[in-house]
C-alpha cells in the first residue's frame, strides 16, 4: 500500500462532485481515508490519504460526521477489486473511498438539518458510503440516528448483512412462528442475521455451511445463535437430509447467498409453493434448476438487491429497518463475533482477514471510536 | 399392440371407482377404447378394448358422451410411458384410458344435469380424461359446452396447449399492447398458441425453435401465425440476438417449456424485473441460472401447472378460459396445422407421429366425428 501520491486537491475535487463535499477545503478537521482510483488487487490500489473538511462550508442540508467504526469483509474487497459487478458499482466514479458499512458521530450540521444534531450517533445508509475514513460529509437524508446503547462494533455492520436479512424475512413470504426457513451461507453476515432475526420471530432456521476444519465448534456457535439445524454442504443433498426435514413443516422460504450446488439443493428442499430468494453469490458459480420444481412444486425463484430496494423506498422505510435492526442489537437478540483492529492499521486487518478460518468479523475502529470503547 | 386380454369387467370396475362410471354395464352403447394397465413403451402396453355403457344407469349428475376427435402428441406418449413424472400422474390408478385432450358430443344426461343437453358439443376438462375412446362418462362439472362452429380438429386440442398459453399470458405479468414476450418451444402446442393469443393481444412474441432440416419454412409459418421474431436455439445466446432485441422494449415475460441452455438464455434476455415461467421440460434437462440475474436484474422465476391451477379455481374459471380459447378458434385467430387419422387406426397414427420433422399435429377422429367432418 502506498501513501498519498496524486495531487490531493484533484482527487478531492472529483470526490466533491460525487458527494457534495464543499469545493473549498481548509484544514479544519482532517483525518485518514483509504481511497482507490482504479480497481485492482486491494494492496496494490488502496491508498492511505489525509482528507480535510471545513465545517463552515457545509451545505445547508449536510452533516459532517466522524466515523467511529467500520467493517471490513469480502464484499469490501470485491468492491475495491471491481469484481463480479458488485451491485451498484456502475454508479460510482473513481477515485472513491473504500468501505461499505460503518457508524459515525455527527460533528457539525448545515443550518437546515433537523433530524440529527451534533453528538448524535448515526449510520450513513446507501451504496458505497466510503466508511474507511475518519470523517465524511453526507446529506441529512443519508444518515439514520441510532441509540448510543447499541454496541459500537455491531452498529458498524448494521447497515449490511442484518438489513439484508431483515428484508429477506419481511418482504417475500408471509412467515408465522414455527415456519421453516432454509439458507446457505450460514456463517455470513446475512446468514447469522437470518438465524437470529428468525429466532426472534419464532421461525425455525436451517443453515447449510461449508465443512471446514473448525466445523464442530462453528455448528455449536450457530445453534447457540438461533439456528435450529446446521448441516454441511456435503449433507444437504443426501437422503438423510430429507429424512431430517420430514419432522418439520416443509420449508416456505430458502435464502441463497452462494449459488452453485447448494442453491440447487435449497430449491429442491422447498415445500410446495415455496420461494427461494437469491441475494448473493459467494461461490461465483451459477446454479442448476430442475424444471420439475416449477411444474410440480410451484416454486418461485426471486432476487433481492438492497440497491434496488433503496431506489423504490422512502427514507422512513430505511429508518424503520435500521432502527429495528439496531434495537435487536440493543436487546442482545442480534450479535456477531467480532475482532477489533485500528483503522490506521488497515494492513494488519487485511492480513487478519486472509487468515484461514477467520470467523470473527473484523471491525476497524477509529481513534475517536476507541474513546467510546475504552470509556 | 395386443387386443383386450384381462377380464373386461375387472378393468372397468377399477375405472368406475375413479370416474363414477356406473358399476353395472349393459351393451347399450359400445365402442373402442385404448387403455394401459402398466406404464411402458406405448406399442407394448396399449390395448385396444371394447367398452360398453348403459345409459339407463347414468348417475343423476353424469353425462354420457361420444368422442368426436382427440389429439395424439408427445405428452400423451410420456403419460403412457409414465416418464418424467407427468404432472398429476400420481393421481391415476391403472388401468386407465390413454389420451389427454379431446372433444365429444353429449348422448345422454342424468336427470339432474342442467348445463348441457343431448346433442351439445363439449370438451371434458381435467387431468387424463381418457380421450382415446369412442364413449365416456363424466360428471357435469367436468364438461364445458362449446360452439359447434369451432373446427372439430381444433376443438380436440383446445384443452391442452391453448389453455396453458392462455394462463401463461393472463396470470403472471400485466401485459399491454407492444410488450415483448419471449419463449422457447415455439413449434409446440403451447408455443403456437402463445404466438397467436399474443398477437390477438397486441403483444410482440419472439420464439426460439430448434434448428432442423425444414427450419426456413417453419420460421415463415410461425411468423405468419403471430410470431414477430423467430430465431434458432443456436442464435439465441449470441451477441447478434442482443442487438436484435435492442430495437424492442426489454422482454417482460419469458416462457420456458424446454429447460436446458435455451431456458438460461431466455432468463438472461429478460428485462429488469422480468418474469420467466417454466411450464414444461421438453429437453428433459435442468437449466443453469447465473445468480446475477436475481441480484442485479431482479428477475422472478416461477412455474405453471394446469393441474395446480385447476385445483385452485372454480368451474366458471375453467369455462371462461375454454370459451375464450374456442372463441379465438372460431374467429380464425387460433389455428393449428393438422393431420387427421382414424381413432381405430391408432397404430398408423403412432407411426406418423414418429416421422422426422412431423410438424402437423395429429388428430384422431372417431367414426362419429367423421360424420361431422364430411357433413
Amino acid at each position: 500500500m502506498k501513501s498519498l501520491n496524486p495531487p490531493l486537491l484533484v482527487a478531492l475535487n472529483k470526490l466533491s462532485f460525487q458527494r457534495n463535499i464543499p469545493t473549498c477545503f481548509v484544514k479544519n478537521i482532517s483525518g485518514v481515508a483509504y481511497t482507490f482510483s482504479r480497481h485492482g488487487k486491494v494492496t496494490d490500489v488502496l491508498k492511505k490519504e489525509t482528507q480535510s473538511y471545513d465545517e463552515k462550508k457545509l451545505g445547508p442540508s449536510q452533516v459532517l460526521v466522524s466515523f467511529l467504526a467500520s467493517t471490513i469483509g469480502t464484499t469490501d474487497l470485491a468492491f475495491i477489486r471491481g469484481m463480479g459487478k458488485l451491485d451498484g458499482s456502475s454508479s460510482i466514479k473513481l477515485p472513491w473511498v473504500a468501505g461499505l458499512e460503518g457508524v459515525a458521530e455527527v460533528v457539525a450540521t448545515g443550518n437546515q438539518v433537523k433530524s440529527v444534531g451534533v453528538g448524535d450517533r448515526i449510520i450513513p445508509f446507501g451504496f458505497a458510503i466510503g466508511a474507511w475514513r475518519e470523517h465524511g460529509i453526507f446529506s441529512e437524508s443519508q444518515v439514520v440516528p441510532i441509540s448510543k446503547s447499541v454496541k459500537l462494533e455491531y452498529a458498524s455492520l448494521a447497515s449490511g448483512g442484518p438489513c439484508v436479512a431483515y428484508r429477506l424475512l419481511e418482504d417475500f413470504v408471509h412467515l408465522s412462528p414455527g415456519d421453516v426457513v432454509i439458507q446457505n451461507c450460514g456463517t455470513g453476515a446475512v446468514g447469522l442475521s437470518v438465524a437470529q432475526i428468525g429466532k426472534a420471530k419464532g421461525l425455525r432456521v436451517i443453515s447449510v455451511i461449508q465443512e471446514r476444519g473448525n466445523y464442530g465448534p462453528t455448528v455449536e456457535r450457530l445453534k447457540a445463535w438461533g439456528n435450529d439445524i446446521v448441516v454441511s454442504h456435503r449433507y444437504v443433498g443426501t437422503f438423510a437430509m430429507r429424512r431430517l426435514l420430514e419432522d418439520l413443516p416443509p420449508p416456505k422460504l430458502a435464502l441463497n447467498g452462494a449459488g452453485g450446488p447448494t442453491a440447487t439443493e435449497l430449491a429442491r428442499l422447498l415445500g410446495k409453493g415455496g420461494t427461494m430468494i437469491t441475494y448473493g453469490n459467494a461461490s461465483r458459480k451459477p446454479f442448476s434448476i430442475p424444471t420439475g420444481i416449477f411444474t410440480t412444486n410451484d416454486i418461485s425463484l426471486r432476487g433481492f438487491s438492497m440497491l434496488s430496494w433503496l431506489q423504490s423506498k422512502s427514507e422512513s422505510d430505511v429508518k424503520k429497518m435500521l432502527q429495528s435492526v439496531t434495537q435487536m442489537m440493543e436487546n442482545d437478540q442480534l450479535k456477531f463475533w467480532i475482532e477489533r483492529k485500528k483503522l490506521e492499521e488497515l494492513e494488519v486487518a487485511l492480513q487478519a482477514l486472509s487468515r484461514p478460518q477467520q470467523e470473527r468479523r473484523i471491525v476497524l475502529v477509529t481513534k475517536k471510536g476507541e474513546m467510546y470503547l475504552s470509556g
